[in-house]
């Protein structure tokens, strides 16, 4: 492996090891002393042209802790609002001899196209609507803690299927790891396309959460863009919340030992209420532990090199 | 102590012992090699909702001489700005892993209130107009270089009591330290809840600078916010420097062995001018450059653990 | 040396021997494990007036290589904004115990006052429409390493002469390598001061490109301010193509041995075109490895004290 640009690039044994790996540097993330010498000597830049503090930091943690260099670089005033084109901004920090490159870009396929021009190794920290690697195997990572191994669990992904970066690669994932999926929205969320891809690929889908929750292992709920419920749009909020939010009345109805997850951040209230988000079933800020030891477990392969 | 939140937190025992250290601190700013291995492994993230480039490069610093890693997060741009409440961003920081969290909050009570939900260290660098306990020590230090043991000694507090978040933090300190205080401000900058508050504690108050000036051993110059004076607040710019400006002619009527603070950054012309500012009096670079040695000592004494 | 402010500062020695360190450290660059401790325990901030994440990450690079501790301040958001001015700005970082500080200023002349003021050592990392120093340096690097010795060499340096920092930096460094320059723009972007200027110097003039280029052996493109061509402006940006473009056509004209530079970013098909900016000839890229590799050297001169 080179690089991770899709999930689609991990065998069921690639992701296994880096799940196996992740659990190790867990370890290390709840040592007093969290410093491993793996990367010393090696530079990381994480190149961001849209702003993500947490997945920022998640990595720019996960670098420092191995002992690399961890630079920030973000598209606000540089080079790239002169006009700068991506291939030319990538090639210049490439050239100053860094190791890995850590790209969040607006435009899907970006980090692929990355790849064609620098010798880095390269990581997708989100593109577009596209992929997302790292979110994925921190999900599979965090649900494993809970339910073992995912080979035919069955994971419900709900919410706003069209722009939501996370599902694609979690999908593919899953898939991978031999879990079901089952992706659930309201219509207007679930575009024609998606629906033809998922059918095609063999996910399920629904636009009824209360069917699918009672047999799920584990309940994804995705963040809803509540800029995107304006106008006559279809659901509004409230009707978001009364027909796909995880309320307390749904919390009720899920298996005992089935897990709760969001990417974050959350909307509280939205597609999630406080008695989910906080209750016992709920795995969210254990995904936000998970992401640095994934994320440290991804840069090891990566980059570890001979040592 | 496992936080430092408020300036009372500290017993005299604690502010003693920090201060101790920060003089070991200080020796260590001004060895060529400027590094102690004490945090090594312990992870500090400064959480600023508020800029403020002076006191999150102090800490940085701090934190770098002690070998810890330093991740800077921004409220800017963060997930903040889309909408994530407070207990949710802490709590995701938290959950990486981190060690101790360092706070600027435009909200009194924040870092307290923060303390509630994460189990890392937390330091308050500066909550609304509430506090700020750092600055208050590295205040004391730079005192105590000059005068000695604080007891006894008389310091003049002056200008815009009702928006520093200084002057708290100060009159708790440097009570407990010993020290007299006399809060000096025009009546439009003392409001009455402060001056009622000052009594009630048995802090002096003034709104004649000249009367208080020769009896001081430190007078602390308050930044002016020039925004709030507009329309037609008393006193304009004009009439402060006249009334409570710490001119070449007050600068004279000092004691020769008093001491000039400000917490900067200095409208010079308008609450201090360039006599005052750059007499061998001032003690203001010292603030500046105690500052990384206080909060090197403070890091030190929350993370330092069993090492 | 004390300070790096302008290619003035540097005697034929001197800038033979930051370029011999620089091979040394471009060595290291290529290494696995890219760790000096030369400058550990000390600590170097990039105090940029200006945003250039170009600059900014070559010198953090650069310092962190070198085990540095690199701290970024940028007076977006920062004091300056309060109205602090440069002499206490500068003044306050200082205090914090720093050792070096590399600043990049809108206004000639900046970082030569700044050492009026503080202790540490100053490095210009670009001063109005001054100087660039290491960018000099840099571009002199870079191409003795394809030219060897650069004594007795012809550079053209073509383009926007009156906007450039980089020109007049380069002209003094390549003077006392012993190199001949020509300067080549339009007449509205020589103003007659640069001219009268050029010509006491001894540096020869020209408004006619395809003359000069023949004989060149390196010809180093200026990037364009489009901004600046609004208006009735001549030449308009397709009129400077023509004239001052290096275009495929002109790409054919150079002598086979000739290197192309541009110090980036490049607008690409304005002054330069892809034949040009990706042949064989171009160290374009090379360019900002020999940066990394420069200021490693520069820092470690002025930093490296006794070690």
């Amino acid at each position: 492996m080179r690089h991770l640009l899709s999930a689609a690039d991990l065998s069921r044994d690639d992701a296994l090891q880096l799940l196996e790996t992740a659990t190790a540097m867990h370890d290390v993330q709840h040592r007093e002393v969290k410093k491993l010498p793996a990367l010393r000597g090696r530079t990381v830049v994480n190149l961001f042209f849209e702003d993500s503090t947490r997945t920022r930091s998640s990595f720019e943690i996960a670098g420092k802790w191995l002992s690399a260099d961890v630079i920030n670089v973000s598209a606000k005033g540089s080079s790239v609002s002169k006009g700068e084109s991506l291939r030319d901004t990538v090639m210049t920090v490439a050239a100053m001899g860094i190791d890995g490159l850590v790209i969040r870009h607006h435009a899907s396929g970006a980090p692929q196209q990355v790849t064609q021009w620098v010798d880095a190794m390269v990581v997708n920290a989100g593109d577009g609507t596209h992929e997302h690697p790292t979110q994925a195997l921190l999900d599979a990572y965090t649900m494993q803690t809970r339910l073992g191994d995912l080979d035919g669990r069955h994971v419900a992904i709900v919410g706003d299927l069209t722009h939501s970066r996370v599902v694609r690669s979690n999908l593919i994932l899953l898939r991978t790891l031999g879990a079901r999926v089952t992706l659930v929205a309201p219509p207007t969320l679930m575009p024609s396309g998606v629906g033809a891809w998922a059918a095609a690929e063999g996910f399920a889908t629904s636009y009824d959460l209360d069917e699918v929750l009672p047999d799920a292992d584990a309940v994804m709920m995705l963040r809803v863009q509540k800029e995107r419920m304006s106008g006559g749009f279809f659901p509004t909020p409230r009707e978001y919340t009364v027909g796909y939010g995880l309320t307390r009345e749904r919390l009720a109805r899920l298996a005992p030992h089935a897990v709760i997850c969001h990417p974050g951040p959350m909307n509280r209230g939205l597609e999630i209420t406080a008695d989910a988000a906080d209750s016992a079933q709920s795995l969210i800020l254990d995904q936000v532990s998970a992401g640095v030891a994934v994320r440290m477990s991804v840069l090891y392969h990566l980059l570890g090199g001979s040592e």
